[in-house]
């Protein structure tokens, strides 16, 4: 049985290793990092849901994820030697495999490394992004990350990464608050997305699927939003293209804790490639913006009061930020007043806490998976038709 | 009754809402912020007494302060819109009346808006600073911060403020020590302050007034300092002016809790209008100046050891800062030695123990009030003649 | 009885006043400024071992080193003045002389000075470094710290120190580890001392002296590492010169703890002199290169992942930072895994528990004395030839 209300909200964010909700989302596929922050033949530090880690391409090319620190003594390892697909440690040079099996220590002797291990996680690479799955035994499948759109020929797919300094949980609660768009994304200059929304507030469905949660925000018959949010941390949405004749973009967007008070927004763009020109101008486009954080920032949104230049890669997660990061790093959630508008937010409390009930109780757990078929999620508002009509 | 030293040396520190010195000084108005710092439809974050507060003023220029988080998802409303006199939450347009009353919330529909309320607190301007109310009841009368020298009619009145990251409490204890003049007020260059003290060690005499306590420090028969200190934080003293012939100042200054370990520094300052020729050469120093605030400055004059060049507006300042930052941000004074030249640091303890162990006790505290002729504040030393003259 | 294993670890690293180390520590005379950082007639705060002091220099030129804090409103006294050989507080005047004892308190008279002292402790200048005896009763001889090599007619002697943001027991550890030479002292570009230990792994020696520990560490014949550690703190090694026909540099390094997370690194460099030429070179040389401190160059080493030009005076230490600081700033012991090549630290550590039960005990500790003959601490590897041909 979980406990009161006020310790059960607690629990929806902590992540650690040794909390409930840090094993269940272990037993996910995270992204963790993308594919081209890290070089072959170097490594990095990396830190996820508490744990500190050491991301390394081998010379091949191959990335792995083991243990932050040496079994010994404790150094960094990325500060070491990446050698073939191994790392070695700088302070004492004892060498780890990818899977964490020490495979060499110096000054002890081939028995001695044969003893020791440190931890080593499954990778896969995925849309530009390196997914870790961090929890015990064996890896799923890597599905229920995947999206039809992301995949189909004719698309051109870039990610990137923003951390944020709060907790992840009211990151994912803004995926499942269909109303804070007719806000929060007029604020400062009103960008495409604001423009697409409206500020009307819409009529709000919120349905459980096998993937997730299935949103629909209808605010006129010809303005539908629907997304498709997956358990536990992911949300694929659709959003104005970057200029007024581009098509809609597919975003898939994860929220993923470095700790409980810093998160990874992670977001995949795939784009509908039309012609060299337009799909260079849209790449031009993204490159230029989306190195922008919010979090860098910080005194300007919530001080100065000023917004970034770019509607779509900046003021649009910019307008999220200020809303979010407003509510504090980790939102006093026995002080709130939700209502009926805040639906999404109650089912998806709802669905958390049954499942790290069940975990508690040694009672299996939903097995999530994709959708059969891939849920339309249709553009709408003002520069509907001209995107629709491609 | 209270408890045993140690603790009642920390009660005199410790301002939050549930407090013995918190619900005391919530008895009082308080100045927060100055009247040009916020313009008419915008609004600011305000941190007074550890409560976490939105200023704003209405597009009819008059100011409000609410609660700083809207009380739906704890999101900061001064991110959001001034519109009339409400303010709506950036998140999902919530919308507060001045008062606290919620007067609209579009998802919820207004039954629900009716039913919501959060914290709202009393304003009134004075001298162009803005007073609040943070108390619980309808606010007393307006009267205990008013001076008549701020109302004479040829007087010329400018404000600032200040924050120092230390407790409120050892900077009201500085304004009853008049010993410390004698040597904090030599530091670094001499001021105009110096000059008119002197190293002398004064004679001392408090005693406790109607409005608070009356300071005399007598140096010499000529050189006789008097202060007029009103319960709970208000000095009000006469300082030298800005160049060798210029009347003195009456200033007063509020010590008032940002937090328990930040404090707003609030002065007032009149100058008696002269000549418009040196009214204006008054006003300039004064703005030009006035912006100094030695927590900008803490390594240059802790490390670096160097002064402000102004005499009046940044060395003085600089100087208190030195010896009180120098105590730590909460002076540990079950570690003091207090001696006979520290009366007036008693007194004030003294009376500050009294009417919290009455209020503790349910008993009425003593019904303060402005003095019925104001006190007579001399100038004094080598500069008094040209002063006095005028 | 000293307790498990896990409070035993952590006794190692807490040197506060109330601690079984910081008593231990205290019974030795430690380095903790350089003499050329305060002129006469000056003063400047100084943190050791968790203290807060003051040291400053009387007018003759003479250092004292007393409390942070004045006795009586505890603000620092180095913002005060020094006059003759006393320093006097900038709040109310109080004056200390250097041993503590309070010579004036002027608004409180004769008698109420004549009872108040605050710390005071004995100072010893060596080596261009003032060390401190922070320990009760009478400070012993000034013996222990000195080294035959600094006081050599012909050898010159220059000193600097660091701060390091971690804690002082994994830098002593360091210096006991005679393998990491092998693997640390090889990352970024090669320099001498990298150079001239090789990456062989040594045979190992570490025995007890009267001094402390000697420690050899033999790579091949020619290749023999020997240095001289000196209870409780300090590390006696050669290391190579600055240049190619350089001669060999006698180092004394001490790691003395500012508090439980910080380290006073302090170096003696004593250069034999050679030809006047040939001396302005070396001297240029350190004084250009040895203010650089790795602290200062964190994000470089640990995330740019780039090394400083002088192999000497900067990568050395930039190696050994990286190696040391990659632990934490507390190494969490209990998760360490020793092996047989850590004979060093675990003699280290068997010492110094040794040590610290005595003093719970009751009973004497060690009377650690130099070793009534300079070890012969062998220059070695590839330079070794040119260099020991001088």
């Amino acid at each position: 049985m979980l406990p009161a209300l006020a310790e059960r909200l607690k629990l929806l964010t902590q992540t650690g290793p040794d909390t409930d909700m840090g094993r269940l989302l272990r037993t996910f596929w995270q992204p963790v990092a993308t594919g081209h922050s890290i070089k072959a033949g170097s490594a990095q530090p990396l830190r996820v849901m508490g744990e500190d880690l050491t991301l390394y391409r081998g010379d091949s090319g191959r990335a792995y994820l083991v243990a932050g620190r040496c079994a010994h003594r404790r150094s960094l390892l990325h500060t070491g030697w990446v050698q073939g697909e191994d790392i070695r440690c700088i302070y004492h040079g004892w060498k780890y495999a990818g899977d964490g099996q020490c495979t060499e220590a110096p000054a002890e002797g081939p028995a001695a490394a044969a003893r020791i291990r440190i931890a080593g996680y499954p990778l896969h690479e995925y849309c530009g992004l390196i997914f870790a799955y961090l929890g015990e035994g064996p890896a799923p499948a890597f599905d229920l990350p995947r999206k039809e759109a992301f995949e189909e020929p004719n698309v051109i797919v870039r990610s990137r990464i923003q951390v944020w300094p709060c907790n992840w949980f009211q990151m994912v609660e803004n995926s499942l608050d269909a109303v804070h768009v007719s806000f929060v994304h007029l604020a400062g200059k009103v960008g495409p997305f604001g423009e697409a929304v409206t500020a009307a507030i819409p009529k709000l469905d919120y349905s459980e699927t096998d993937a997730g949660i299935r949103q629909v925000a209808t605010r006129s018959e010809t303005n539908v939003r629907v997304s498709d949010w997956a358990f536990p941390n992911n949300n694929h949405i659709v959003t104005p293209g970057y200029s007024k004749n581009a098509p809609w973009v597919h975003r898939g967007v994860w929220n993923v804790p470095v700790d409980d008070t810093h998160t990874y927004k992670v977001g995949v763009y795939a784009f509908p490639s039309t012609t060299p020109e337009e799909d260079r101008t849209t790449l031009e486009h993204f490159e230029k913006h989306s190195d922008y954080n919010p979090a860098d920032h910080h005194d300007e949104l919530f001080i100065d009061r000023s917004w970034p230049e770019d509607p779509s890669l900046q003021l649009t997660p910019a307008q999220d930020y200020v809303a979010i990061m407003g509510q504090g790093d980790v939102v006093d959630r026995t002080q709130e007043r939700l209502g009926k508008s805040d639906a999404g937010i109650a089912l998806l409390r709802k669905i958390f806490w049954r499942e790290m009930e069940a975990m508690r109780g040694g009672r299996p757990t939903k097995t999530w998976r994709r959708l059969a078929h891939a849920e339309e999620l249709p553009v709408q508002g003002a520069r509907r038709e001209a995107s629709a009509a491609r």
